[in-house]
């Protein structure tokens, strides 16, 4: 049993819009067992939607297309599968009540071209539509499943529940067992010999490894009839990745929060380079208020010194990207805030502002707590990654500095 | 003349890394008036890829294939393609010898298996890689164009300059003229029923309307023919949505930082709930340190009052998600780093913390500058959404209440 999925608009496919659905129903179905074989994305063309589909039906079993099912003229995915099936529309009067109903509550009445967001096949099952307008629906089609959605992601969203439950009361899926681990700060060929190690006695696992600007995903996942010894994977990662590990934590910001929070400590952050993403990152976590007391972005010299206590004297011995502020920086934050902990960075984030001795990608940081640390770190890549990198950097050494991994 | 894209990788197709090949192609070729008609995902399998690619080619002049060029096995594209059309495959000598003097330099040699990363088809026009070792090349098959890309994408992106280039000098390609422009807070609805009117007497332009958080970008496309008014189209958008037209800037952040640039004007930042988004997307902006003097990240009630000069008396009447506890973290900011002007957000993010009088989505504004400012706003969404829609609207009011416009 194998899936195929078509986006569809022009947005998505003239490179406007990052395509998301495709994404999103991926790993929900892949989640329940179901691969998905084949991602397209076409334009509100009802040409290139026909040619999708037949295609998608050649290779898959299950074939969900999202998008085109408004009320406008370029909204086509209803009608190329009505000339394509022969299908006979009916209006949905459940979905159609709701649309009056919106329609009353600001004031605006039903136009006839409305109905055509809550038409659906005579003979579908329909999945009624909790955050919009337009209904989604199923149809079988030569044996073979057409499932269709609404494009806005935050509709198709809404009813992937419904969705899933469809497809697993109607077709026996099985689950594939898996395991994933984040390594932050390794080289990709590093970690890709350590995952080798890993899995060498293991029979029946593939590996996909995946890098981004300095974190490392790795994806273990059992064959269709291997079991995998999950416990003892994650037992050898522990031991060759270390405080590099991320594993139970979707991310390395929520390792941070959950963990310091299960301990009761406190942190405050003081970001130059960086300039916020720390604190954004941290605070992106629900409960990040509990560990996190506040941060200071200090761009300025004058802002370092009056608000983070740094010795003018060391800012003119040592600039200001230097291990030497950087550590006064972590310091005069953890003051300020009172916090158990205090973070800093300091460094030439690009794409200008480099010299010969402190070149783009130089940066330094500090840690404060029970004890001091400071360490500086040549990044490579653009300024986002260069940010990217070393928040990544810091909150890795916070949790081993605070023998918290 | 219209191009096809096929991005192929396991990770890709079952949703563990979100693809971003295609819509980076997408970008680049209707930049110089190559159409995308489809996207294609398929995973590490020769015959999905056979399959893409016939029906690609069936539907396109010009295929793009990123991926699947490396060493191991799981690297098929190349066997698939030469299987498809006999290809006689010859190592390209400058890669081979790029890849040795790579090898060397870290103290390695090139095994035969590395080979296969190097090798092009005899009558290929190749695309050296400076960011990797697998080049790209072209191969002309019954009169259409395949290009073959590799899919890391620093190393993709790295030889888009050659393929444009290519691509350019060997069709005629007709650019079509567009406009593109943001506006911040204000629903889709109302910014469609704008963009009507600023369309209703233009013949031929194609209309294309995309909304996330706040943020509504509006793209007008000449037909083939058409010409567009583009002077006349944006004093119409400036006259519609005034202070909360985005145009001529690729980012609300970046016309924020160019514009302070502009008039010598500095900004500080105090932030509870957006907990440094604010400062992190001013510190995207390169540059951004010539108007950023600094920002505080103040979670807590204590450090509200210790770096922000808070009153504990306001915080204790009114609470510290309050206009007026806004506003005073607006001034103390601005007078903590003695800037022009300073700026806050207090609010409460979610998806925990709301209550009956200050539910989830409410957020607090404070502007200081010559005189003050400060509102409240009710947002709905997630807590990202939120964030970003509070980002969004400080920002947007800071340029209004500067007369920054």
């Amino acid at each position: 049993m194998k899936a195929a999925l078509i986006a569809t608009g022009s947005e998505l496919v003239c490179g406007r819009v990052h395509e998301g659905n495709n994404y999103f129903l991926s790993q929900h179905l892949h989640a329940i067992g179901l691969p998905v074989v084949t991602h397209y994305v076409v334009g509100d063309d009802s040409e290139a939607l026909r040619l999708a589909v037949e295609h998608a039906l050649h290779i898959a079993d299950i074939v969900v297309i999202s998008g085109g099912l408004g009320p406008t003229v370029d909204d086509i995915t209803f009608e190329t599968l009505e000339k394509m099936f022969n299908l006979h529309p009916v209006v949905h009067e459940p979905s159609k009540e709701r649309m009056e109903y919106f329609f009353n509550a600001i004031g605006k009445s039903v136009l006839p071209s409305d109905c055509k967001m809550v038409t659906v096949p005579d003979n579908a099952v329909v999945f009624v539509n909790d955050a919009g307008l337009a209904p989604g629906f199923a149809i079988t089609v030569n044996g073979k499943d057409i499932i269709v959605l609404p494009g806005v992601p935050r509709e198709l969203h809404s009813m992937i529940g419904k969705v899933i439950d469809y497809l697993e009361s109607n077709y026996k899926l099985r689950k594939k067992q898996s395991v994933t681990f984040k390594v932050v700060m390794m080289r990709e060929a590093e970690v890709d010999s350590g995952v080798r190690e890993i899995v060498h006695d293991i029979k029946g696992v593939d590996v996909s490894i995946t890098y981004e600007a300095g974190m490392t995903t790795v994806m273990l996942t059992a064959n269709d009839e291997a079991m995998l010894p999950v416990d003892g994977i994650v037992d050898k990662a522990k031991k060759l990745f270390g405080s590099k590990l991320i594993y139970g934590y979707n991310s390395l910001e929520e390792k941070v929060v959950k963990v310091f929070a299960s301990h009761g400590k406190t942190i405050a952050i003081a970001e130059s380079c960086t300039g916020g993403l720390v604190s954004k990152r941290i605070t992106d976590i629900p409960g990040s208020s509990s560990i996190l007391l506040g941060g200071i972005v200090a761009y300025s010299n004058q802002a370092k010194v009056s608000l983070l206590g740094v010795n003018p004297d060391t800012l003119k011995a040592f600039g200001a990207v230097s291990k030497e502020v950087a550590l006064e920086m972590a310091t005069g934050v953890k003051d300020a805030f009172n916090a158990d902990y205090g973070i800093s960075t300091t460094g030439i984030a690009g794409p200008d502002g480099g010299t010969k001795d402190k070149p783009v990608g130089l940066v330094c940081f500090g840690i404060a707590g029970s004890a001091t640390y400071t360490t500086q770190i040549q990044f490579a890549g653009n300024r986002e990654q260069i940010r990217t990198m070393a928040t990544n950097y810091i909150l890795t050494r916070l949790l081993t500095c605070a023998g918290l991994e």
